[in-house]
């Protein structure tokens, strides 16, 4: 009898952990494990806006596949996904095909610009290492310029971050400790760069806890940044960013517009024919899709409602490795044939949000607050079990963040 | 009676070097020192092309004027130079305007493209901090854009140097050790990269001793480097550059051309109405100008023939720190108004080529020919010479380059 082939599509937080937790649970006689990513590491997408503002080298943000997934029970294939045939059981890749008897798909989210004019062209995303690296250039290059062109142009010391979620708030946060550097280095002065922040609510964190969301812009303000909350991003061109608040519009000159207030499940789920909740599969308690009884959907590509609240659980990278859990456990059960398949349950542990250098908040542990210091340790501990987690003491070792004084 | 007011314009080799001679040589109450520089720091304009490949700190390569003029004895004025008016002894600033009495004239180079299509709009050059700094952003932002576009762009790794002189094969040797680096930085293949020197005559360096010019080649060759010989940069455009060779026109896809092809003296002295030769003035042997018996040129500004050879001796900074020695000394007899004026004599002490990390070539005390490691420590000891001829054993330690293993 042919063994199944698992192919799980993506190395994220979700893909990557499955395979590791399949490499550990399954014999290589009872199954081919193959996964499939379209570079040849795996990455902290929660730590990319560090990346971006240029606070943490990109190296410490990614991680080899070969690190944590081991290559004799698992077949990497470096390859970018284009479409998936459930019907066919069958993966189309740029540069081939795979057929599957269980699939896992762990393709992660793309920006949603929500048809904002000239956001998908002007504005940069944070959403991988290529273009995390490539908006730290982009802040020291317009910088590099300002003093090489003889009529200044505050465009290019004018930085806006649309979106004041979760990325927004801690890019914003690096970015503050970022900027005096920059200025130091091409011999600006710190009062001719401007951070504006555009919200449409009222307040950054919509749904954080409202006395650390007010703590969050307080912190930023101090050092710089400036918050257009009730503001819409109407358009993005080249040099400048206009936003309607108030009813009036304004127009900020800038060449460097990121873009943190949407994402959404990539959209190949969608393309291939799912049936979807806004571009993602709402799975079951087992984490299959719906109409399939062979496919399983893990971290943002997956919806899970919570029953409690009735509003899915937030695309976070603690749903996705637990999810990946539930994932692992059940791929070895259909596997396996026997036993029943089990119910993803999540364990909140709450949530941190990294403030730049030496603040934070958090809001962990059913209602414990935190705020400063002790936010910053917690977040470093969540980080750093993270890496045990996913590659052990070694990986911990060399990629863990122990300095826990700022 | 008023003190006589001595105006220097410029703080390159020449102007510092009168300046601080000047400091030490009259008192105060003899004269009145003006410096006039735009930017408020010296920089060695021989180290720039370091800054620009990014293998030096540009920090390494500026000095603060403050450090090595002394601000008791000598103005320092932070403006630029509009025009000079010899009729009525006064140059005209930005923001004012200067009176003088004996005025020196240290306002270096500016490239010259020689009317090539192109050039001054798309070519950068390396003549000072805030465009070398710009060149080293520009090429990191080209590897980072590289990854960042689905399609991929050769332009964007394809780095054209026009001209093998001087700053040209020192720049390649930079690159050639840089490229590696930021090929480990930006995720890209050595091979994808391609540094192209184009250069009009058959080899470079022509001039210098053809046994180390060759060296010099085959160093160059051996870490990658291409050399078109023989070949005219015909137009430059933002995403390629055009180059002759042979009768066939050739085009290369780059958004990177540095011209280092041509400078010339800054073009104010000419615009100033000043007798000059194809630029600079043509100073007597006292370095004044032919017409003004008031108005030294220094460096770049200035030309002084060698009779010898019957050409002008080649504009480099040891021949303007030189120079400045016997503009001070003059200076000083004017404003005495005792004694001749001395003539100057150059003392030439030979010329020595960075190839990068850990490779030169030189040609000093009259045919003494140095290659590779011998080379390099001779280059660090004029470097440091002149460090400690400016601003003493202080700003030698601060700012020297001794490690002399590369």
């Amino acid at each position: 009898m042919k063994k199944p082939d698992i192919v799980i599509l993506g190395a994220g937080y979700g893909g990557v952990m499955t395979a590791v937790k399949l490499q550990k649970i399954l014999n290589s006689n009872e199954a081919t494990i193959t996964l499939v990513n379209k570079f040849d590491y795996h990455y902290q997408t929660t730590w990319l806006h560090e990346n971006a503002a240029g606070t943490l080298h990109h190296d410490r943000t990614r991680i080899p596949i070969k690190d944590v997934v081991n290559m004799d029970k698992v077949q990497f294939v470096l390859d970018t996904v284009v479409s998936i045939k459930p019907e066919k059981k069958k993966v189309k890749l740029k540069n081939g095909e795979v057929p599957y008897d269980i699939l896992v798909i762990g393709l992660g989210f793309e920006a949603e610009t929500f048809g904002i004019a000239g956001l998908e062209e002007h504005a940069f995303t944070i959403d991988n290492i290529n273009n995390a690296r490539l908006i730290r250039e982009h802040l020291e290059y317009n910088f590099a310029m300002y003093h090489h062109e003889d009529e200044k142009n505050p465009g290019r010391l004018n930085i806006v971050i649309g979106g004041g979620g979760f990325t927004g708030v801690e890019f914003l946060g690096e970015l503050a400790n970022r900027i005096p550097e920059l200025c130091e280095e091409y011999d600006i002065h710190k009062s001719m760069v401007r951070i504006i922040n555009i919200e449409g609510q009222s307040t950054v964190l919509p749904g954080f806890d409202p006395q650390l969301a007010e703590y969050a812009m307080n912190s930023l303000e101090s050092r710089g940044v400036e918050f257009m909350t009730g503001a819409m991003v109407k358009e993005c061109q080249a040099d400048r960013v206009i936003y309607e608040k108030d009813g009036k519009e304004v127009e900020i000159p800038t060449y460097t517009t990121i873009w943190t207030a949407g994402v959404r499940a990539n959209s190949i789920v969608e393309e291939s024919g799912f049936e979807h909740n806004r571009g993602k599969i709402e799975v079951r308690s087992d984490m299959r899709a719906p109409d399939q009884d062979d496919v399983f959907a893990v971290g943002d590509c997956a919806l899970i409602m919570n029953e409690q609240t009735g509003k899915p659980y937030p695309p976070t990278a603690q749903i996705a490795i637990q999810e990946a859990e539930t994932v692992a456990n059940n791929v070895k059960t259909l596997v396996q044939g026997n036993g029943e398949l089990e119910s993803f349950e999540p364990n909140l542990l709450g949530t941190v949000a990294s403030l730049g250098r030496g603040d934070a908040i958090g809001d962990i542990f059913n209602n414990w607050k935190l705020f400063g210091w002790k936010a910053v340790i917690m977040k470093k501990i969540i980080d750093n079990r993270y890496l045990l987690k996913l590659g052990g003491v070694g990986l911990l070792m060399r990629k863990g963040k122990f300095n826990i004084f700022y």
